[in-house]
């Protein structure tokens, strides 16, 4: 036998699978025969799926949302507030976001953080078009909301300093104890910042 | 927005990942986005890949594995001791067998276990080709290598029945406690299976 497997078209299959993130052999190769245990066509529902998805996609204009219009649902969205952009690394994060159903401004998907490590520097993320959105005017806030790693704190200082000469309002998203959390779990650095950060008790007013 | 999605192409790739066993929506974006991140022929051969198996696919007329070939590599193999036929539930089952490399006879895949539960019974699976190729002489032993629940059980038994009447030796794999298993963190029905079948002390000779 070639290796372990009884046939190459199967050992083909498998090595695709297996090239997704987090998924070994064995996992793909279950991912194979439960594929295989499907009918005809909804195999190639399946492999056209994802080959029309990669060839079809297109990127909002404007905040670089994946959307299936030149400009997205949220950008085009008459209901939702102009003057604020929340830049996020990636469209997962825009979902994240759009989840907690507490913000109504727009977006901005970096497509990345700034990562000298794997060799991605600001050129290689939409921070040149960030800065032309805040010159044309009518931002009133920038809300960056990135990982709270080396990579995210470095981008997001790096993108206020490029914004600093602009008429507009800078903040991060809040840094603290995880609702539902214990203290005594929590590590310094967040329990520091949380309590240099305080909120005060407003009240009549939900924290 | 439609729902959380920003495009119904993302949504469409994402809902077909999301029906693989144990993929949940967030895994699913995960590999959507990982394959959004790779060129265009590199999806195209992940999508190609699984429609091509899926197409072209053929099982060995003999035992029932996956094959290239019309009879596999393994049936057609000289070196292989023709009069043994290892029974499993399916290709996957080979694959650990043959890993292990301490069998050199045949195989047969019966393509799953009898479960009534699920609807699948005795002629849904592969034992009428079983019985056949024992029925056509030239095999001496039939090994049940099949998962130690009651469906396998039940499966096994039943194969058991159908061959009583032939002149060929039957036996099930040996069920004990695992290599590196702690006795007491084992089962009572495990270990008193493999006190019931002790293997005896033979000088000179690995256990």
């Amino acid at each position: 036998m070639n290796g372990q497997y009884s046939s190459t078209l199967l050992e083909k299959a498998v090595n695709e699978f297996a090239k997704l993130p987090g998924v070994g052999r064995k996992t793909a190769m279950r991912f194979v025969l439960h594929l295989l245990r499907q009918d005809q066509p909804t195999v190639e529902a399946f492999g056209n799926a994802i080959v029309t998805l990669k060839r079809e996609v297109k990127y909002c204009r404007v905040c670089h949302n994946i959307s299936d219009t030149d400009i997205c649902q949220i950008c085009s969205h008459p209901q939702r507030d102009a003057s604020t952009i929340c830049v996020v690394e990636n469209i997962r994060d825009v979902m994240a976001v759009e989840a907690t159903q507490q913000y109504k401004g727009l977006y901005h998907v970096l497509g990345g953080v700034i990562s000298p490590m794997d060799g991605i520097g600001p050129s290689d993320l939409q921070i040149e078009s960030l800065v032309n959105r805040v010159k044309e005017g009518g931002i009133q806030e920038v809300i960056l909301a990135l990982s709270t790693t080396m990579e995210g704190d470095t981008t997001g200082f790096y993108i206020c300093r490029k914004l600093e000469g602009y008429d507009v309002k800078l903040s991060f998203i809040a840094r603290g104890i995880s609702v539902g959390d214990e203290l005594e779990y929590a590590d310094e650095i967040t329990l520091g910042r949380s309590i240099v950060n305080r909120t005060p008790y407003i009240k009549n007013n939900e924290m």
